[in-house]
C-alpha cells in the first residue's frame, strides 16, 4: 500500500486515519444496507441516522443551544459570503460591520458590497494583517444589520483569542479554519459557519449554525437554495445534500467525542502542537520569521518565512523527502506555512520541528 | 463483507462497481501522493490531472464544442433553478419560456418566478404529466431570454425522444436524470446541466455545460458563487470545489469510455434494460400499470402502479427479500418506480423482470 505522508495542507486537509479507515472499509456497502454511502438515498433511514448523529455530535461538542439551527449546505464559505448579505443586508436600509483582518474577511467584505452598504469596522491591511484588532480599536456603526468577523485567517495565521464584542448587532463568524479546534461560546454568535475541509470533513459541505431570529429575516424573493429560511425549513434535505461529505463529518465528530474526548482536550493538544513550531521560530535568531504578532498567533496555521529566500526551495524539497508535505505558503504571500489542524498527529509536528531545527543549524 | 443489493433508487443512485472498488482501494492515499483524495489540495498537480481528465472525458463523451465551458459546481440542480433566472432573466425585461412536463420542471418554474417574468410554454399537469409535449403544442413567446426544459422527469418517468425546437431563444436543459445515458447534440443547447447523483457520480457536484455567449450575460451585482461569469473565469476553482465528487465523476466517465465504449453503446444497453420492464408491464393485462404514454417513456425511471393497491406492500417486501431494493415510488405519486441508470447492471433488471412476472402470476 501507498505510504501516507504528513500533509500540512491548509485545506482540503488531513483527516483522522481512523475516519479514513472506517470509510474505506464500508465504501462498497454500509453495514446493514448493502448499498454504498455514495449511492444511498438521502431519504433512507440509514442516512437519516447519519445526518441526525452528525448534528447531535456538533450540538454536544459545541454546546449549541436549542434556538439555533444546524444546516449542512453546499457551496463552501464563498457561497456564505454572498448569502449572508443577500439574506441579512440587502433591502434592510442598514449597514453591516466588517472586521477585516486577513484575506478571507476581505473577500467576504467584497462580496457583501454587491448587496448593500458595508462599513469597515477595522482594517488590518496597513499592518500587513499581522494581528487581530483590540476591542478598543473597533469602530462599529450602531444598529448594524450584523457584525462580521473571521475567527482564524488561514493565510496570515492570525486568530482571535476571544470573541470581540459586537454590541447590539448579531455577530457572524466565519470559523472555517478553526471550527471544532477549541470550545466556543455559541450564545455570543448570531451565526457561525465553517466549510468542512479543514477540521470537519472533506470539501463539499459547509456547516451553518444560525439563531432562529436571524433565520426568520430571509426575504421571500430569494431562490430557495440561497434562502436561509427555506433551507432551515427543509432541515438540510430541501434537495439532495452532499451525503458522503456529511457521513465523513459524522465520523470526524464521532472521533472528536470518543477518541479525543471533546473540544477542551482537542484545544489543549492543538496548543501543544502549535507551541512546538512557534518555539523553533522564536529560538531561531531570525532564521525563521513568523508572520503574526504573538498574541494573535493561530493555533491552526503557522505561516513563516526563511530570512534568506534562497533557502525556501531546499527547505521545501528536503522536508518533502522526509514525508513532510504541502508546506509551501499561499501564492499571495509566499514563504512557508504549516497547517496543523485537529487531525495532524503531534508526531507529524514533532518531525517538522526536528527538521526545522536541523535545517536551521546546517544553514545558519 | 456486506452483500450488495440491487439498488433501484432514483438518486443518489447505483454507481459502477469498478468505480467503487477503485475509490476504495485508493481511499487512504492516491497513487503517487501519499495523501487521500479526501485530503488533497484542489491546487495540487494530482487534483489538476483529475479535474482536467474529468472535463476531457465529458467533452469526448458528449462532443462538447470549444465555445462551451464545463463547470463543476455545488448546490445541486436546485441551485441552478435559482441561478439560471438570476443570471439570465432578472433585469432583462424579457420573459423566459418554461415547458412544464413534470415535478422538476414545475419546481424550476416556481424558482424562476422569484426573479422575473415566466411564461408557461406547455403545461402537462392536466394530463397528470404522463407525456412530453409535441413540438406543435409548444406556445413559445418570441424574443424570450431562454426556453427551459427537463429532458427526463425522474418522478413521472417521461423523457423527450429528441430535443424540442426553441426557435430563436437559447434552450436550457435540466438533464439531471438522463445525463450521459445517451448521446446529445450539444449545439442545440445554450446550456445543459445535471446534478451528478444519478448517472455521473455521488451527490455534491453539479455539471454545467454552457455556451460562452450565455455566460457573458451574468450581471455584475451577483455574488461570485451564483455568478456564471465569475465561476467560469475561476475554471471551477474559484473556491474549493467538491474534490471527491469530481474524482468520482472522473472514474465514472473513465468507465463509460473504456469499459462501456461510449454513449451510443450505453444508450443501447439502457434501451434493452428499460424494454425488459415495459414489456412485463404491457403484457400483464393491467396487473401493472405504467405511468407514461409509450412514446414518452423514460429509459431511466420506470414508474408503475399495481392495479390493486393492496399488492404494493407485499410486492415491495418480497422484492427486497430478493435484494431488489428502493423500488417505492416517490412520496408525491405513490406506487412503484424502478430507476435503472447507467450503472444498474442488466442482471439486476432481469431479476426484477423475473420477480414481476412471478408476482403477477401468483396474485393475478
Amino acid at each position: 500500500m501507498e505510504k501516507r505522508v504528513y500533509n500540512f495542507s491548509p485545506g482540503p486537509a488531513v483527516l483522522p486515519l481512523p475516519v479514513l479507515e472506517e470509510a474505506q472499509r464500508d465504501l462498497l456497502a454500509l453495514p446493514g444496507t448493502g448499498i454504498s454511502i455514495l449511492e444511498i438515498s438521502h431519504r433512507s433511514k440509514a442516512f437519516d441516522k447519519i445526518i441526525n448523529q452528525a448534528e447531535a455530535n456538533l450540538r454536544t461538542l459545541l454546546g449549541i443551544p436549542d434556538n439555533y439551527r444546524v444546516l449542512f449546505l453546499q457551496g463552501g464559505a464563498l457561497l456564505q459570503f454572498g448569502m449572508i448579505p443577500m439574506n441579512l443586508l440587502r433591502g434592510t436600509g442598514k449597514k453591516a460591520n466588517y472586521i477585516v483582518d486577513g484575506t478571507w474577511s476581505k473577500k467576504a467584505h467584497d462580496e457583501a458590497k454587491t448587496q448593500g452598504e458595508v462599513h469597515v469596522a477595522w482594517d488590518g491591511k496597513p499592518l500587513n494583517f499581522n494581528r487581530v484588532p483590540k476591542q478598543s480599536e473597533l469602530n462599529l456603526v450602531a444598529d448594524a444589520a450584523y457584525t462580521y468577523m473571521t475567527s482564524n485567517e488561514t493565510i496570515q495565521g492570525v486568530q482571535y483569542a476571544t470573541e470581540p464584542d459586537a454590541g447590539d448587532s448579531p455577530l457572524i463568524c466565519d470559523s472555517s479554519s478553526d471550527f471544532l479546534s477549541r470550545p466556543v461560546d455559541m450564545k455570543k454568535y448570531g451565526m457561525l459557519f465553517a466549510c468542512a475541509q479543514k477540521n470537519a470533513g472533506p470539501a463539499g459541505v459547509t456547516i451553518v449554525i444560525m439563531r432562529d431570529d436571524l433565520i426568520a429575516r430571509s426575504p421571500a424573493d430569494l431562490p430557495s437554495l440561497v434562502n436561509y429560511q427555506v433551507l432551515a425549513e427543509g432541515k438540510s434535505l430541501l434537495n439532495t445534500p452532499p451525503t458522503f461529505a456529511i457521513y465523513i463529518v459524522k465520523l470526524v465528530t464521532d472521533w472528536l467525542l470518543n477518541q479525543i474526548g471533546g473540544l477542551d482536550k482537542m484545544a489543549e493538544l492543538n496548543r501543544r502542537k502549535a507551541m512546538l513550531l512557534y518555539d523553533v521560530i522564536d529560538r531561531s535568531n531570525g532564521f525563521y520569521q513568523g508572520h503574526a504578532e504573538p498574541a494573535s498567533r493561530s493555533m491552526m496555521n503557522v505561516p513563516f518565512r526563511l530570512a534568506n529566500p534562497a533557502h525556501d526551495e531546499p527547505f521545501l524539497k528536503q522536508a518533502a523527502e522526509r514525508g513532510l508535505c504541502e508546506l509551501k505558503g499561499h501564492r499571495s504571500v509566499g514563504g512557508c506555512r504549516a497547517s496543523i489542524y485537529n487531525a495532524m498527529p503531534i508526531e507529524g509536528v514533532q518531525l517538522l520541528r526536528d527538521f526545522m531545527v536541523e535545517f536551521c543549524e546546517k544553514n545558519q
